[in-house]
């Protein structure tokens, strides 16, 4: 990039960082784990929230916020689920930026226990904006290989858990989930790291386990802050 | 974006359009068909290229760019082949840019037949870049979901050809062939759409044939315009 464009970039990072302090602040007063879903297309970002709300059923209150380059179509699978979920549509961009969260702060329901953003699916812009969460979760599917922690490691490198999803598919295709992981740690040693799949339940009972305990340690956080 | 940010984004587009009209013409002048392969992470694009490496033997005359942000991986992959590969790390872009491909113009041999160039791993930047290719391939695989085609429309769009990859995998997954056609065609009617397997050969001497075809158009269209 020449200057003036590292520049720009510069202040687009900038002022992201800006308004993703706020949206944190926001939402930790309201004791929200706010998650933020970041993968390829089709790795089974949608699916995974499918399943993660029927274990995580009422009392616990959810809302997602859905991003997509075009089309409505993962948030009406969301409302269907009987979850409220905004669609985000960036029509061309490549990532969710923080300020477009901000704006739904209004609109969203008050009394949360988990609000989860599902990325635009690429495995590299969404990883260098922090939209103000307090987790996030990278998904690497079975079937697009091992070798991709290294080949796009900031998504890792930036992540709090690690989802290896479709892991039924494990066996049939040439993916050593070992690797993966190994790779992925190597990047980032505090990796929280679960083999999931959405079709036979495999690591969602500890995947669900782990939010709550995140969100639990959200509340004795601002404990100690107050 | 803001006013500042769009004029800088059209700006290096501008300049992309000038950088890839030049490489495309040093191709073409050298009778090279240039082939932009684009998909997500993992939809197996370094595998086509082994395959069709294997289906294009000398006397046809290949060379490679490998895009990645990260590692060496993929040009080491296409060199264990036989065939000379390049590899250009973005070390953060997501997308090449025509310029990246203009600097390794004197490096390239000057007689080849097919320069395949495997851009970095994304279904959205590198849509909006032309490197100068003649022929842009999306790649789509099965287990990414027949959904996506609408969700990303830029790429469908802006490519000649679609590849249906990892086709050994329907049936298996959840994914309706005649539905992704579909609607890719929906958004680009002049695709043609190839089904391919790399591990049963499903596809691949059409796919074969459909790149002797195109660059056999090119010699034609120089002729035209000699």
């Amino acid at each position: 990039m020449k200057r003036k464009d590292v520049e720009v970039y510069e202040d687009i990072l900038k002022s992201n960082v800006a308004a993703a302090a706020e949206v944190r602040r926001r939402f930790r007063e309201q004791g929200v784990l706010v998650v933020n879903l970041l993968s390829s297309p089709g790795a089974g970002k949608t699916t995974l929230l499918e399943r993660l709300i029927d274990r995580l059923p009422p009392p616990a209150r959810l809302a997602v916020i859905e991003g997509d380059i075009e089309t409505e179509r993962d948030a009406e699978r969301i409302r269907a689920k009987g979850v409220p979920a905004w669609q985000i549509q960036t029509g061309g961009a490549c990532h969710l930026e923080a300020k477009m969260i901000g704006r739904l702060l209004g609109e969203l329901p008050s009394d949360l226990d988990f609000l989860f953003i599902e990325n635009v699916g690429n495995l590299v812009c969404p990883a260098a904006f922090d939209l103000g969460e307090s987790l996030r979760v990278v998904l690497l599917s079975v079937p697009e290989g091992d070798d991709k922690p290294k080949k796009y490691p900031k998504a890792f490198l930036t992540a709090q858990a690690l989802v290896l999803s479709k892991a039924d598919l494990v066996g049939l295709l040439p993916f050593d989930p070992e690797r993966a992981r190994g790779e992925a740690l190597e990047i980032n040693p505090s990796l929280a790291v679960f083999r999931v799949s959405a079709l036979t339940g495999e690591g969602l009972d500890d995947l669900v386990a782990y939010l709550h305990l995140a969100r639990a340690g959200l509340a004795a956080e601002d404990g100690r802050h107050a």
